[in-house]
């Protein structure tokens, strides 16, 4: 009777014991599970990609006042008859420039626009690096913008070979790209039908930023003026 | 003694339970981590968004054959005198506007390049549904490709109120965006500094098929024809 008792209690603790492991074991798996899902989903969101900015502008623009956007230290609002406080497409593609905070690298066909030409010269006076490549045959027209950028000390170049430099792109700090059929002038803002891409992916700034160093170096006077020089040298030397 | 014996038993038999479940349960941890994990990646790669097709062309092009695009069926090879089997900026634009199968919307300022006229005609007789808008100003130009595309009917609109519209950008299947500074010409392709942007970023394509709509809405010759009508009564009720 005895011994049948003590095997009883064994038998109850074996299952006792197992009751209580097989609670452990599926607990402590449970318990697995969530960390681990826990701990891969902080993982994402950590090293997760920011989606970069993509943004599309439409001309022509809706006439609106944007000396809040060029003179944000002004003592007086503006008085003028321009509606003011609101969001059109010229004062995003304003604030796009004038968010640079080192460099502006401006390609563009004509640039005649004023506001924009004010917007350049304020960052000029920030410290922001600025070089414009523009058409030759464009840079002396009237309302050309480029006198008063160069007047600024602001470094302007032109390339001499192709028919037309027709590019109209901005690159904000290297990593912002604006680029459409919008040239830098007052009909292309307010008249025309025209487009700006305002992008941030860099699959397609990377390419633009290539393109705007190759060109500036191509247009270097240093080096059509080198290329001068050796042609003069290489002609006189044919006359010897 | 046989108690003892009997006491040594259960313990030994407590201890072996209990390093067995440590071992399940460290196993079946391990198991748990290792299949959350898998699962997981499972279903990132199953739901992973593909990143869409960005992609930049520069202009001037070089120069090749684009024969072998514009007649694939062709029973010989080209055998005019430009390169041939040259991958260009110019043969990488026909190719994607080659690639439509349902729709392209076009909306350039100048169209004269008869290679591109070609592509689109080509698309014209595949059945794919073109709609194509232009400055009004341009439509009749010198070598401007409009007039061929209409005698294919196809139909071609224009704006008649913008100073110019001067957008440069092309809708394949409504989900491919090309746009930049290039106009459908000659000199654009061959000569001048040009840039355009392939993409099928939704937020970048997306406003631009709005557009395109709204345009195309606003140069419905019906819609003038009409306002000019209303336009008519309204000057006769006036006079009556």
């Amino acid at each position: 009777m005895d011994e049948l008792l003590r095997l009883d209690v064994t038998v109850l603790w074996t299952v006792l014991w197992t009751v209580m492991w097989t609670v452990k074991v599926v607990g402590v798996s449970v318990l697995a599970v969530s960390v681990t899902v826990e701990l891969l989903n902080w993982l994402r969101r950590r090293y997760k990609k920011r989606k970069p900015l993509n943004e599309v502008l439409f001309f022509p623009s809706e006439v609106a006042c944007v000396e809040h956007l060029l003179s944000p230290s002004a003592p007086h609002p503006c008085y003028c008859a321009l509606p003011h406080g609101v969001d059109t497409s010229f004062s995003r593609l304003l604030r796009h420039v004038l968010s640079a905070s080192s460099s502006l690298d401006l390609c563009v066909f004509a640039f005649s626009n004023t506001d924009l030409c004010r917007a350049v010269l304020s960052l000029r006076k920030r410290g922001v690096v600025i070089r414009v490549l523009s058409d030759k045959d464009y840079i002396a027209i009237n309302g050309s913008q480029i006198g008063p950028l160069r007047k600024a000390g602001i470094c302007v170049r032109s390339d001499g070979g192709a028919v037309y430099m027709h590019h109209k792109f901005a690159l904000v700090d290297g990593s912002l790209l604006i680029s459409g059929s919008l040239n830098w002038t007052l009909t292309a803002v307010q008249a025309n039908m025209e487009n700006l891409i305002v992008t941030m992916e860099p699959e397609l700034v990377r390419p633009f930023v290539q393109e705007f160093n190759r060109l500036w170096e191509l247009s270097d006077p240093a080096r059509t003026l080198s290329n001068g020089v050796q042609t003069e040298l290489e002609r006189t030397a044919g006359h010897d």
